[in-house]
């Protein structure tokens, strides 16, 4: 994302890696476009595209009781990650205030700088779990792309580069749209980490032949008793690594977790277009191989329960099974300005 | 696989659904290419075109010994599959007796015949296990294009479908190559079978969801043990099957028993190019999408251990684990010609 003052710029994540496209956007109907295509995508970068927008378009003149009723659109562009419900919230707020412009740009740029700093002590918190050599799969895509500073999983992952520079990483290339194959691939290159992509169904060989050490994956959404939603495909790999007994982690700010969920069935998953399973639309080339008459089932996420999770590393900390009801497991920003905060 | 008298043609499936090509096939060099591009796919079908191609070739008048040293070679050609070392193995034989023409053609033949019966006793006996209105989840392509009958555990479905006229499936893609989304969904749409094809982590969510009764796979090579190979995915669909108590089948003529396999570690895992995971290659188009850089881990097939089998689903009868000793679990050729019969 980037704003020079007067236009609002967001890089096409879609034609990732081969071409570098940044799209204009200067409303929210070309913002809920770019979305819902997945142009930009993960959950915190989602979030953000959001927030700041609303805050240029204040910014620009756009009337109180407009941007209110912009905001609410935008709150339901993609129904299974929190942050973007979250961090138009708090924009809520902040534009009904008197001095809304002022109160939005302020909680626009709070909102950003606090993703960069989240990230960074996830980064920290999750890369002192990870030993020297470990050989790590990571699944979909959790890096710089998807959020304001160096990702959540995979901000992990670059830490523990940067600590031990041998570590491994095994990139599920994240069947139906690859954000893996494309995107994490891409970032593993340009941060220097050795990598190597398969297809989502060989994890479990892999598992099996002692070559994974640990799994890291982010989150759309985790609900209060721990549960969570995350890219398609992660749920599989939670049953596996209990089975192969491999330490299974999701990694979140805690703007991740929704005070509002109690628990999985909460969580609504969304449902995508069928021609992403029948087919892929890259930046070279589109194919479509199955039979035009055959249908396709695309759930975009699915739910992990929590007894599958060995712990949730989030900005306050390091959490496992029986830490779920500590102080700083969840709390919802009411809770930190004063009100009551709930725990489990 | 067709024969007119003077040309072997083979359809080539990397082209299905969308065209519908006949290779022509009339030396071993051309057949090792189309079984290693798997133009030509499916063990029993690959066992087959080898056979029938060396017959063919003696009744041309081929030399005797140039048809054994073209045989060895058409043994090599895909190393996990051992239906095609079992048929040319036979064929070998053949060829060595005095009237060789007319015992490799004979043998040609009665391997084909024998494969169309055996997959109906499959069929029948898998059939039998389905209850009206059950979703079954497969893996691969198992159908016709697999076999010279009805297939292994396509054929079940075929049957069940016959039977019952409502059953569902799901069918997985199967990355890299895609056999599911682009065989599969096509034969079931041919045989009246109501399905949907999902993104192969996508089997996961369904379990969890109990939207599977059953899972039904072929195999490429069984271990006298019950350990077995097939496709890649196959394990991780074992494992996600016994962790949601789903019953798991593999169904496979007695012909893909290895009696010379005493267990997993025996069975040769073929490793394929990294392209066909970095992007596809199909009818209807090409496009690869990973950083060109990046590199990519491609293992064709996986083993399922034995204690994750419910059933193995045998031309010969339905076996549990607990009875993978009885006389008919496998047996090999020289046991049913009257030598002895080895039992686990």
């Amino acid at each position: 994302m980037l704003f020079d003052g007067t236009t609002f710029r967001i890089l096409d994540q879609t034609l990732l890696p081969h071409q570098q496209k940044w799209l204009i956007c200067n409303d929210t109907e070309t913002l809920i476009d770019i979305i819902s295509r997945l142009a930009i995508r993960g959950a915190p970068a989602i979030g953000l595209s959001a927030s700041i927008l609303l805050a240029i378009l204040a910014e620009q003149g756009e009337g109180q009781q407009e941007l209110l009723k912009k905001a609410e659109t935008l709150k339901a562009v993609r129904p299974t990650a929190v942050n973007v419900i979250n961090n138009v919230d708090e924009m809520i707020s902040a534009l009904q205030s008197r001095n809304y412009i002022e109160a939005a740009v302020a909680t626009a740029e709070k909102l950003y700088e606090e993703d960069v700093q989240l990230c960074r002590n996830i980064a920290k918190l999750g890369a002192a779990i990870i030993r020297p050599g470990e050989k790590i799969l990571t699944h979909c895509n959790t890096g710089s792309l998807a959020t304001a500073g160096c990702g959540t999983a995979m901000g992990i992952l670059a830490e523990a580069q940067q600590c031990y520079g041998d570590i491994f990483v095994w990139v599920d290339e994240t069947r139906p749209l690859l954000q893996g194959g494309r995107l994490t691939a891409w970032e593993c290159g340009i941060l220097g980490i050795s990598h190597s992509i398969i297809c989502d169904s060989t994890a479990a060989l892999l598992m099996q032949q002692g070559d994974v050490d640990r799994i890291f994956v982010g989150s759309d959404r985790i609900a209060v008793n721990g549960d969570f939603a995350n890219k398609i495909g992660t749920y599989s790999l939670a049953v596996l690594a209990k089975y192969h007994s491999i330490p299974f982690y999701v990694a979140a700010p805690l703007t991740t977790v929704d005070p509002n969920c109690p628990a999985a069935s909460e969580i609504p998953l969304e449902m995508r277009d069928e021609c992403e399973v029948k087919g892929v639309n890259t930046s070279t080339g589109r194919c479509s191989w199955c039979p035009p008459e055959s249908p396709a089932y695309n759930p975009a996420f699915d739910i992990t329960p929590a007894e599958l999770v060995t712990a949730w590393i989030l900005d306050t900390g390091v959490f496992t099974r029986s830490e779920l009801g500590k102080p700083h497991w969840w709390k919802n920003k009411k809770g930190q300005d004063g009100q009551p905060v709930k725990f489990l």
